[in-house]
């Protein structure tokens, strides 16, 4: 609603005349459809930007991309300052490092500190892939690459806001970046660096785009994020591979007993059976259960897409309240005995799992590792051993909706697509989000652009141009409303 | 037994004497303290042949060796050309190639088609081993290497026992020769090869080394070798893998869902459910049950040698019983989703299986594998597809103990040995013996001289120098003794 705007810009105009008048003068210059021509101007340049960044491989989860993890790293920085920052660094960790810009207008000034990551996940099984993962092309309008979407994308699109604001006046607030380089393996080391810095990071709020929107129909901001634990399982029978004719029906197989212990995991009601697992998980009331089930959602449409005949999971509860709502369990990897071309007939000495939680808030992430892995240990015969490593993990997130930052990403929304943007729970999890409101006491704003369907940590990950292009009219718009109404 | 042999032996003598002066000759002076010191003399030579041949990694089930499986085949060819065989060929098949010799004294005296197999289990994990496994090496009494044992080491003395009789005045009758190279793989095209050289192939009996003793203190003969119904599983869930974080309890997830289907073919007795399964095993007589249980066997030797604080197994039977005259289910191979470094919240589209199961004698191998597949698609839940595709198999089999094939084996073990052979029930599969019963209508002894804790299809795989040796020695008084029983 541009009309509206236009209105209320001016206001903001004059009370910022007093502290800078460039700024002033040039942020009333950057209406909306300013900003929208100069994004349609120089939109070829903005992809071509990030299908160089899409080109590295910077897969946080295997040593063997560590340099161009730190390549990434580079070309971010630089894209920092090309786009008009004052300061830009790669931050040295114990992983991945991080990477730190800033553009700060005045200290008197509002700040807001956009989180992203230019790490993404591993792009195996290279063969499923249409065209080579990091290798990005177009087609139909959508950007095919490992990271289009998750997140060095949605990321980009903030570095081109932020270009959008710096070419056209400035910033109407002080700006800070900080993209990670292990958000897929866990953020450990950002942790670090956040505790470290934490005056260094003081903002007033925290802005994200690693989510998705409904639909581009229906735009969407995420309000609840679950949480994840994450564990690594090991079965050890007997202490080497036998000869599955010389010991089978004799010594525990570690498969079968693995296979077993993890179908014990749920009841038939797909109920997870750890006791204690679902003590804190908030129970929804009947008018909120009614509004997350009005969001548009085609069952048929779903099944279709996937190329299932049926859907599965917790009895009792809807698909979007299964991925939304409730806690879940999944087993991510699984591998043991001989899985070469052909038959061996080997009884494996070893079997292994990678299970993930999805946790919802109020749970917390270190409680349910703990409740599993002394729940798992518990499950095990004699005749095998169990090792259960945690991997790492976050605790879920509920976003309020009556904060200025929501009322300015919602406001933003409208501005940009004429549609006010239903508020979603998602399923998935950024860790890191609570740690940022423990340790800098900050809420984030969850505003992503993706869509469900973008096959991110799949192959053929994709990234609408649309997308990427609304997107960065939306967060201009969003830092222009968030400074607004925080007058 | 030397002094009751060369009583009888005089006899033989005295038979074949009609037949052909030469061989009586020669045979009569080839006695067992000649043959001994025949093979002492020449022990050296022997093992450096097998060694050269245990350096050749010829890996059926992998079809990066191929061309190592051939120079297996062109090995053994040589070899017996070398050992006496009056003709050796190696016959194409539409896999890895049969290796077939013959040494033709008379017509009219019986035959012995002596079966091995020259290809081996795939090697790895090779970083298990504590010598690279195709670089045989003799440490304390034991050759290791992949092969040593099964069948390489054991086919080999066959050989060297036909050279044995070769160099000292010649064989007491026929002798053939079939070495294949697909055993591991389960003979398929030996199958074939069989079938199309019935007349060829005549004998009558067939020796096979690749079973074990119970050890070298008691000697033992195979009287019993269980069936196999090998299956790969392939379970499809959504039609890409997916964000767990998007999808997870909503799509089912096909490794829960194979866990769970594998968890549910045995019952907390471990038995089988899989309906009809048990519909044709024998009930042993508790008079056989209790000669079963009398082999020696120490339970906490066992498990310290393996590493188990407990065995695990089919409720209401020893572990003898167990792996000897139980059917068992194993999975020997499991892999989906993710399976490298760190973490990736991955919900798979497929997750795979290899099963085998041990079948005993009266259970057969296509009947059971059809009532798998029809038992686990009936399992699978709509949320999924499953594909059941047969690997090999093979009937179980009962050999006959009054037969003069297994008199003769036993009064080789007796003069060899000096022990009374225990007649035992393995649990291992040779799926070509119930093939050669059927084609041919002959039967086989299986006079095997590996140890159970030989790890074949394991890393570290060896045999005894002592096993290689002293099985070369009682092979030459098989043949001795079956001739003259066979008057």
């Amino acid at each position: 609603m541009p009309a509206s705007f236009s209105a209320q810009f001016i206001i903001f105009g004059l009370h910022i005349n007093k502290i800078k008048n460039l700024n002033q003068k040039n942020m009333a210059e950057l209406t909306p459809e300013h900003a929208k021509s100069y994004i349609e101007a120089n939109k070829d340049r903005f992809l071509n930007e990030l299908f160089e960044l899409l080109r590295i491989p910077s897969v946080s989860a295997d040593s063997k991309f560590k340099g161009d993890v730190r390549q990434a790293a580079d070309y971010v920085k630089a894209a920092l300052l090309k786009a008009g920052a004052d300061l830009a660094e790669v931050c040295e960790t114990e992983g991945h490092p991080v990477v730190y810009g800033e553009k700060m207008i005045d200290p008197s000034l509002p700040t807001v500190l956009v989180y992203g990551h230019y790490d993404v996940q591993p792009a195996d099984p290279y063969e499923l892939w249409d065209s080579p993962p990091f290798e990005p092309v177009v087609k139909d309008g959508k950007i095919y690459a490992r990271g289009a979407c998750d997140d060095k994308g949605q990321m980009y699109m903030h570095i081109k806001a932020f270009e959008t604001m710096s070419k056209n006046g400035g910033a109407p607030y002080n700006l800070k970046f900080m993209i990670e380089g292990e958000e897929e393996i866990g953020s450990e080391n950002l942790a670090v660096f956040v505790e470290q810095n934490k005056e260094k990071l003081n903002a007033d709020l925290i802005l994200i785009s690693d989510t998705s929107i409904i639909s581009t129909e229906h735009p969407s901001i995420t309000v609840g994020l679950r949480g994840l634990s994450y564990v690594e399982i090991e079965v050890t029978g007997p202490n080497r591979d036998l000869h599955s004719g010389v010991y089978g029906g004799a010594v525990a197989n570690p498969i079968n007993t693995l296979c077993e212990m993890i179908a014990s995991l749920k009841d038939e009601n797909n109920h997870i059976t750890i006791p204690g697992f679902y003590d804190k998980v908030e129970e929804l009331s009947t008018a909120q259960r009614d509004a997350i089930n009005k969001a548009p959602f085609d069952l048929s449409e779903y099944k279709r897409e996937l190329g299932i005949k049926d859907i599965e999971g917790e009895a009792g509860y809807s698909t979007l309240e299964r991925t939304g709502i409730r806690p879940t369990l999944d087993v991510n990897g699984i591998w043991g005995g001989y899985i070469g071309e052909g038959a061996k007939t080997v009884l494996p000495s070893k079997a292994y799992a990678k299970i993930s939680m999805r946790l919802v808030p109020h749970q917390i992430n270190d409680e349910i590792t703990e409740l599993f892995t002394k729940h798992f240990e518990s499950i095990a015969p004699d005749s095998v051993t169990v090792k259960v490593t945690p991997h790492h993990g976050g605790d879920g997130v509920v976003v309020p909706t009556d904060s200025i930052g929501y009322k300015a990403a919602e406001k933003a929304f409208e501005d940009a697509w004429g549609k006010t943007p239903i508020p979603t729970r998602d399923g998935g999890s950024i860790p890191i989000v609570s740690m940022f409101q423990e340790v800098l006491g900050l809420d984030s704003i969850l505003m992503g652009f993706g869509l469900d369907d973008d096959a991110i940590h799949s192959p053929n990950e994709k990234y609408g141009v649309f997308n990427f292009l609304k997107g960065i009219e939306t967060i201009v718009r969003f830092h222009q409303r968030f400074a607004e109404m925080k007058k």
